[in-house]
C-alpha cells in the first residue's frame, strides 16, 4: 500500500480531519494521479450527513477532480507521467453488461464503483475520494484534460458538467430549442452555459429576480421569476426542455406547466420522491425524466465540447484546509457557483 | 331545436334513463349524424359517478361512436348524406392557439370542447354524448370511417384507439422496438394491436398469467406475470416503451424497473396522482409521460393505419337498452375487451 494525505470524516459533521490514508499499489491498468483541484459537490454534503445510507466514519469525499499523472501501471497506454487528467464520479464498472457496452458505465447493471464510498471490484475495499493529494484509478476512468481548460475551473465539469450534459444531449437540445434551467447553483450555472453553447435559447427559472444579470452573463436570455404568477402564466407551454437542478424538495407542477407539447422536465437535483401531478403530464404529452452523471463516452464528449466552447465552471478556489468553511457556505447556498479545493497545501506539514 | 332519444343520467348510478333530449339546429359547418354504435369507455363510468367534477344530472355519456351522416350544414363540404363517419372525444376547439395550429386540438389552450359534459363555444350549452340516436357536430370533428372497418368494432378506435396511437407514435415505436403493455382491457388490447402492427415486439404485463393466450392472439409475443419477482428481474431494463393502461392506482416502480436506457413509461390509464420514485428514473435516464387522446391530424392518421392493418376493437355488441348491465360489467372488468352499444333500438317506442 501507499500513503497520501486526505480530508477525512469521523462523524456526520462537515468538520473533516486531515489524515494519512492508504491507496492501493498500482495494478497493471491503473494510474496514480496527484490531485491538484477537487470540486465541492452538494452530494458531498449528503454523504457527510449520512443521507446516502453509507457509513460516514472514514469517508473522504470528492468526485470531480483534476490532477497530474504521477505513475503508470505496467499495461497502461495513452497516458504519460505529467499529463493533465480529470476524474469524475465513477472509477470502475463491469464492462460487460448492456449499459457498459453502450458506454453508460454510470448505469452498470452489475454495480458501478463510485469514486468515494464505493466498493472496489477487485479487493472489496471502500473507495476514498478526491479531497486528498493522490488518487489511484483505473486508467479507463481517467480522461485527458483538454488543453486550454483551466485545471481548477474544469474540475466541476466532472460531476456538475456531465450531470447537465447528458440530459441536454439525450433530449436533443440544440439550435432552436427553448430551454429553461431551474436553480442557479453549481449544476445549474453549467446547465445554462452548456445549453447556450449548444445553441438553445436559455431562460433561468428562479425565485430571486435579482439574479437576472448573472443569468444573462452566463448566456441566458433572461430570468423568469417563479414566484410571479403573471410571469408563469405568460410562459405557460413555452419550453421544450427544463433542467431542474434544485436539490431541495419542491413542487414540480409549476415547472411542468411551462413545458410545451412533448416537452421534457429533467430533474437532476434529486429531491426526495415527489408527488407527480400526472394529469399535468397528460396535457401536452409532457415527459418527466432524470439522470445520473454519465458514462465514459459522454464524459469524453462533454470535455471535448467544453474545450471547443471554452466552458468551465465559475469557481471560488480555496486552499483545501478551508474545506469545512466551503462545505458550510455551500450548505447555505453562499457560493458563485462552485467551490474548488486547491490540494497543494497538503504537501506542507500539518499545522495545528 | 331538434329532438332525439338518449340514455341519460339522473343521479350518480349507472342506471340511465331513456329520455328525449334536444340537439341544436345545424349551423353552417355542422353535420347531423345518426349514431349507430357507441363504445362504453371507462371514462363514462368516472363521469357517471361524478368523479370528474361535473354534474351528473342530465349527463349523456359516450365519446367514441360511429354513424351515418343524415343532414349537412349549408357550408359543409367533404361529406354527403349517407356517409359513414366516426366521432371521438372532442367536438370543437379554438383553432387558433399553438396546440390547435399543430393539430393537437385535444390540448387546445383556450379549452377544448369535449363530446359530453363540455361547453359549446357558441351557445354555452352543455354537450351530450353518443349514448343517443343523433349527434350534431361541427364537420371538422367528424372523420370519414374508412371502408373495410366494421362500424361497430371501429367505434372504440375513437377513444381507446387514439389514446394508444398518440403515445406510440410520439415515442417513435416501430420495427425493432420492445414494447410492453400493462393492463389488457379496452385500451390495452388496442395498444397491443397497434404496437404489433407498427412492427414492435410486444409483451403484455399482467397479474393474470392465464391471459397469455389472449395476449398472443392479439399480437403479443407473450405475457409477463408482474406478480412473479423472478420474471420481473429477468426482464429488468428490457423495454424501450411501456404503455400503462391500468386505471386503478398502482405502484409505478416495477414498471419503471423494466425500462431500458432512455426508455419511456407512458401512463394513459390516468390513475390518481402517484408518488413517483424519481431515483428509478435516474438509473438509465428513463422517462415518465402521459397523454390524452389526440388531435384531428393524429385521429385521421390512426384511422388510416387501422384500415390499412385491419385493426378494430374486440367487442361485445349489445342493444343500447342493456347499457346499465354493460356499465356494471365494465366496472367489474368483465368484458373482452370493449362494450359497444347498438343504438338502433332507440328507433322503436320505449317499452316499460
Amino acid at each position: 500500500m501507499r500513503t497520501t494525505t486526505a480530508w477525512q470524516s469521523r462523524d456526520t459533521s462537515t468538520g473533516l480531519e486531515r489524515a494519512a490514508i492508504e491507496r492501493r499499489e498500482l495494478r497493471a491498468d491503473d494510474i496514480a494521479v496527484r490531485v491538484d483541484f477537487c470540486g465541492v459537490c452538494h452530494s458531498d454534503l449528503h454523504a457527510l450527513h449520512g443521507l446516502v445510507g453509507k457509513p460516514t466514519d472514514g469517508l473522504v469525499p470528492g468526485h470531480e477532480f483534476t490532477g497530474t499523472v504521477s505513475e503508470l501501471g505496467s499495461a497502461v497506454t495513452g497516458f504519460a507521467v505529467g499529463d493533465r487528467v480529470a476524474v469524475g464520479t465513477i472509477v470502475d464498472s463491469c464492462g460487460e453488461c448492456a449499459m457498459c457496452r453502450v458506454g453508460q458505465e454510470n448505469y452498470c447493471l452489475n454495480g458501478v464503483v463510485t469514486t468515494y464510498g464505493g466498493t472496489d471490484r477487485i479487493d472489496g475495499s471502500t473507495t476514498m475520494g478526491g479531497y486528498s493529494r493522490e488518487y489511484v484509478v483505473r486508467a479507463d476512468f481517467a480522461y485527458p484534460l483538454p488543453e486550454g481548460l483551466d485545471a481548477a475551473a474544469a474540475a466541476p465539469l466532472m460531476c456538475a458538467g456531465i450531470t447537465v450534459w447528458e440530459p441536454l444531449r439525450a433530449a436533443g437540445v440544440g439550435a432552436g430549442s427553448r430551454v429553461a434551467v431551474a436553480g442557479l447553483g453549481g449544476v445549474g450555472h453549467l446547465g445554462v452555459k452548456f445549453a447556450a453553447a449548444l445553441g438553445a435559447e436559455v431562460t433561468v427559472l428562479s425565485r430571486t429576480p435579482g439574479k437576472g444579470d448573472d443569468a444573462r452573463a452566463l448566456g441566458a436570455v433572461g430570468l423568469l421569476d417563479t414566484t410571479d404568477e403573471a410571469q408563469l402564466a405568460q410562459a405557460s407551454g413555452r419550453f421544450d426542455f427544463i433542467l431542474d437542478t434544485i436539490s431541495a424538495p419542491h413542487d414540480l407542477a409549476p415547472l411542468i406547466g411551462l413545458l410545451g407539447l412533448d416537452g421534457t422536465l429533467s430533474v437532476v437535483g434529486l429531491p426526495m420522491p415527489t408527488e407527480v401531478p400526472l394529469m399535468l403530464l397528460t396535457r401536452g404529452r409532457r415527459k418527466l425524466t432524470s439522470s445520473g452523471t454519465g458514462g465514459r463516452r459522454g464524459t469524453a464528449e462533454m470535455l471535448a465540447f467544453a474545450a471547443e466552447h471554452g466552458i468551465t465552471a465559475d469557481i471560488e478556489l480555496v486552499p483545501s484546509a478551508e474545506v469545512a468553511t466551503a462545505l458550510d457556505r455551500l450548505e447555505r447556498g453562499d457560493v458563485r457557483y462552485r467551490f474548488v479545493l486547491d490540494l497543494a497545501d497538503l504537501d506542507a506539514p500539518a499545522t495545528v
